[in-house]
Parts: structure tokens; sequence; C-alpha cells
């Protein structure tokens, strides 16, 4: 098996988040579930987006997320995921490819334009997501870089991204080619709506052998495994995947590799500002000590210092740099 | 003379500010004047956005930014200037229509897209700036909406906006338009580029009476009188116009007004994060207390606080409530 080209390779949403703060009072008056992630249409868009108060665009998309989190560490990076051809495409890329990682998912053209999720953040850093999908939901198997994804440690896939039919067969397809290669595979549950629908599929994964680190927050597990109990969920899951990492987000994390458990606290934060990307960078501060050889405690404290760096501040890209703000906490 | 509908109404830049933080060698490799305002085309646009950091699109315009705080301030106001119909446009509309602010010139069909401006930020907050005028300098005449300029108060126009020659047009108009309704006019001097070019027509401007309320900064007024010492320049300008407004950064702002004179320190910010739009807030907080018949030297304190909001975050819009700070801050 040649040298490995990338850390981490990743198929996921190619979002550009669109983020305003917002009072407690709007999120009921537009009828919003507070913390939740909502798939809207573009008309649904609209009136959200007219609702809202003055934004920002910032890049977003979870996996895109995390791989942008792993590439500050200092990890080799690939991203697959679907622009269209429009201003929102092109600040996706140039913000993916300004710190780093490779991209080069050719642009659709046409309607629909790219993806945009409108987060409202509460004055308790809570965010509430509506997600227009846009041409993220159009990537096709025939996008993947196949040879790029052969030569990736990991490929690492975003749960959000197998609702879509289409890229959900690219996804299949890509999981065959990363394990005709020989590589890990990674599945982040995303979210209990993805699987409300698609959580036999997992479990289907999961029997074939097919996933190697499987992450979930407390509400994944419960949904997962039907089981309120967060130990019986553990317990049930844990022997279905090499490793299991369940983040529960204030009360901290835990991890079971072959096993073998531990757990980390939470990092302590000041304030929380806005808790979007979270997940998503616990996820990359884990995959890089994962990468790195670390042993499964550090790996966890590693995702829990990136994800408390990432809720100190609005968006869900860190601008600090993260590989030595790790090593100082780490110490 | 009928209640005024508004109490400013500004032709500007319809922008969107693309956000970086950057590396002083950054900004030397790349040949960039630090702290100043460059014109780009497309190409030149692109060349640096491929060498820009990850960013945030926040939406700017130097006259848009301080309707922003003029409005947060709890002022009516009304905002001309052009976008094109794409993406980029309906940040711009979207984030000005909700703050408050009227805003209907119709959209710009076809290329070229709408305006943006690369900001680099050095570690020191200095923010070094490169404009793609886009759409915006292709403001017509005819797209003014003259029964607004003539309900607002104050009219007030960006000195960027006089370079090219179509705004130019329409700014004359919309002076004639407001002078006919016996409205005041604001004028900002911008940039000192804007001055080396049209300096003269500043002087004219000023020569016939058309500007009543002035705003420069300390190179800006060297620039207009050819006079270093910063004494000298005030004493050549103010008589030419019935309120002169000079910041000078650190060390405070001075403003004469019919012969008083006012000055005002610096408000003391923890530390210099963005100062972009600092010029735009001190303008609006100005304003406000002109349009709101404070005495100058609490005009001057208010355009200091607000300025000091600005570059203690990124970006050039705000999300605190401005006013409630402004009256913490006068006590």
């Amino acid at each position: 098996m040649p040298e490995p080209r990338y850390d981490v390779i990743a198929i996921g949403n190619a979002i550009v988040d669109v983020m305003a703060h917002c009072t407690d009072e709007l999120i009921d008056e537009l009828g919003l579930t507070r913390g939740g992630m909502m798939l809207v249409d573009e008309e649904q868009a609209n009136q959200l987006y007219e609702a809202m108060g003055p934004a920002r665009e910032i890049s977003g998309g979870s996996a895109a997320n995390t791989l942008a989190g792993l590439s500050a560490m200092g990890a080799q990076c690939a991203f697959i995921g679907q622009v269209a051809d429009d201003q929102l495409g092109a600040v996706f890329a140039h913000d993916i490819h300004a710190v780093g990682i490779d991209f080069d998912t050719p642009k659709r053209a046409g309607e629909p334009a790219t993806a945009r999720c409108l987060i409202f953040v509460t004055p308790d850093g809570q965010r509430t997501m509506n997600t227009f999908l846009g041409a993220s939901q159009f990537l096709p198997a025939t996008a993947l870089n196949e040879e790029a994804i052969g030569g990736a440690r990991i490929l690492y896939l975003e749960g959000y991204l197998w609702d879509p039919e289409e890229p959900r067969a690219a996804m299949r397809r890509a999981i065959e080619t990363a394990r005709a290669a020989g590589r890990k595979v990674a599945f982040t549950l995303s979210d209990t709506f993805v699987i409300a629908r698609h959580g036999e599929d997992f479990r289907q994964l999961m029997a074939e052998g097919l996933i190697d680190i499987l992450f979930a927050n407390k509400a994944e597990l419960a949904a997962i495994t039907g089981k309120e109990d967060f130990e019986e969920g553990l317990a049930e899951i844990a022997p279905l995947v090499p490793v299991l990492v369940v983040t529960r987000s204030e009360e901290g994390a835990v991890a079971i590799a072959h096993g073998e458990r531990a757990e980390a606290a939470a990092e302590p934060i000041a304030k929380v500002v806005d808790t979007t990307g979270a997940g998503d960078l616990f996820a990359a501060g884990f995959l890089f000590g994962h990468v790195r050889g670390r042993d499964l405690a550090t790996c966890l404290r590693m995702g829990a210092i990136a994800a408390a760096e990432i809720i100190s501040h609005i968006g869900a890209r860190s601008e600090v740099d993260l590989a030595a703000l790790i090593e100082s906490k780490l110490g």
C-alpha cells in the first residue's frame, strides 16, 4: 500500500453559512426548533432570510468545517462536494482552498444555486439551522476523485449527505473505493432526522464492517439505538465499530476503541458565543490525534479543545492557529 | 416645508466586504499600501482573492455603513446605490433592509457583478482595502428617488462615488434636488486619491455653498488644502462650510461649526481588532447627534463612541445596540 497522500478526504455538503444573531422571540415567531437543523426549499429559505437580521456569510458545511479544522492543525486534506457555478460557490471554493485543502469537484452549471444554511444564533449562543441544499444534493458518483480517495488514510463521510439520493450513491461508491485501497472509513451521524430516515442503512454499514470510526452526539446515539439510557446506547453500538466517539456538549465526550474506554471533560470556556461547528471541530481534533497516533484520551482532549475554540466566536471556521492552541493546552 | 420622512438619505457604493486576517508579510508580498484603499479591476480582484486567506463576507460600503450605524441609533434612513442582479447584490440588499433602511434602487442586469472590497486585516487591526467597483459605478441619475431625497433632512454623499462618471452626475443632480427642497448636504471626502482626482470639484461645491457638513480625516484635510499643518488646514476649510468635522484616529476629532470649535478625545478601547468602518461610524454618531439637535461637543463624542465600537470587532457593521451604548457612555 503506497504512502497516503492525504490524512483525510471528506465528502460533504458544500454550504455557505448565512449567520445572524437573533432574539429568542424570533425563533418562536418563525416556528423554528431551537438548536435543530431543518431542510428548507428555496422559497422557505427566502422567507427566512427576509425575517433574518443583518448577516455575515462564512463558509460552512459539516464535513468541510471538520476538514478546515484538520488542515489548520496541519493535516493534509481533500474535499469532495458540489457547488453551483455562482458567487457563493466561488466563496466556498475560495475558503476551502485558502486553508490548504484540495478541492476539485467540478462546479455544476445552472440551477439550483450553491447550498446555503441560514443560521439564527440566540443570545445563549445556540444555533438554529435552516439548510437549503441547492446544488449540494446533486453530487454525482462520477464527480468522485477515486485516486484521491484511495490515497487518503481516512475517508470521512457526513451523515447529512446520506439523505439526498445522488450523494448517497456517491458515498457508497466512495466507501468501496476506500476499502479496496485498504483505507479507513469514518462517519458522522450528523442529526437525528437523518437517523430517522436512514438509520437502517447506517446499521447495515456497521454490520458489514464498513465503518471504522463512528461519530455521534448523545441524541444521535439515542436515536440510532432507541435507548434513552446513555450507557445502554454505548454498549449496543461499541461492539459494531472499531472506534466509537460520542459527544455530550458540556458533559464532555466518551470514546470506546477496541474495548478500551476513555473520557474527556468539556474544555472550560469564558462564554458560549455560537455553537455552530462544535461537533465538526470536535471530530477534527479527534481525527487529528488519531492520524497522528495519539492515545484515545488525548484524541478526545484534542477534540474538546478544538470544539471549545469554535464556540467562543461566531462561525464554524477558526482563525486561530489550532495546532499551536492544542499543543499549548495539552502541555 | 413638509416634515422630513427621513433623517438621512445617502448615496454611496453598494459593496460587500470580503474580509480576512493576514500577516504583515502578505501586504508586502502583494505590493499593497498598508491602510490604503486601491481600486482594482476584476482580474486584479481575482488575483488578490486567490492570495487571500479564508474570508467572511459582510456588507459594507462607506455611506451604507454610516447609514447602518444611524439606523441602529434610531434614525430613519434611506440608501441609494447600485447592485447587480446577483447573489452578492441580494446579500447587500438584505443586510441594508434588515437594519430598517429603505433601499429601492433597481438592480442592474448583466455584467459587471456587484461591487466587492477585498479587505486584508493585519495583526495590528489596520485594514488594507482593494475595491472592485463592479455595478456600483454605474448608478445612473435616473435611479434617484427624488421624492425621497427631497424628504430627508440630510443628503449624505460618499466621496468615493465621485470618481466614476455616472454616479458623479447622479450626485450632482441629487444635490440640486436636496437644495430645491431646502435640505442639507453632508459630504465625506473618503480618501486622498479621490481628492487628488476631484479636489477642484469639491472646492467648487464648497465655494457654491453646496456642502453644509464636511467630513474629512487628517490626511484628507492635508490633501485638499495642500497644507501639512493641521491647524492651517482647519483654518482654510472651516470658513467654506457651515460644519467641518475632522477625525484624527487615536488623536480624537475636531469640529468647527459656524465659528464654534469643539474637540473630542478618541474613546479608549481594549484592543483594535479591525479599523474597517471607523470613519463611517464616526460620521454616523456625529450625524445622529446633529439631527437630534445635540451640541457640537456631544456630536463629536457620539462619533467617537460609535467609531470605538466598530473597531473592537471585525466588520464595519455593528451588532450591538448602538443607541443604548451611546446613551450609557454619554451618561
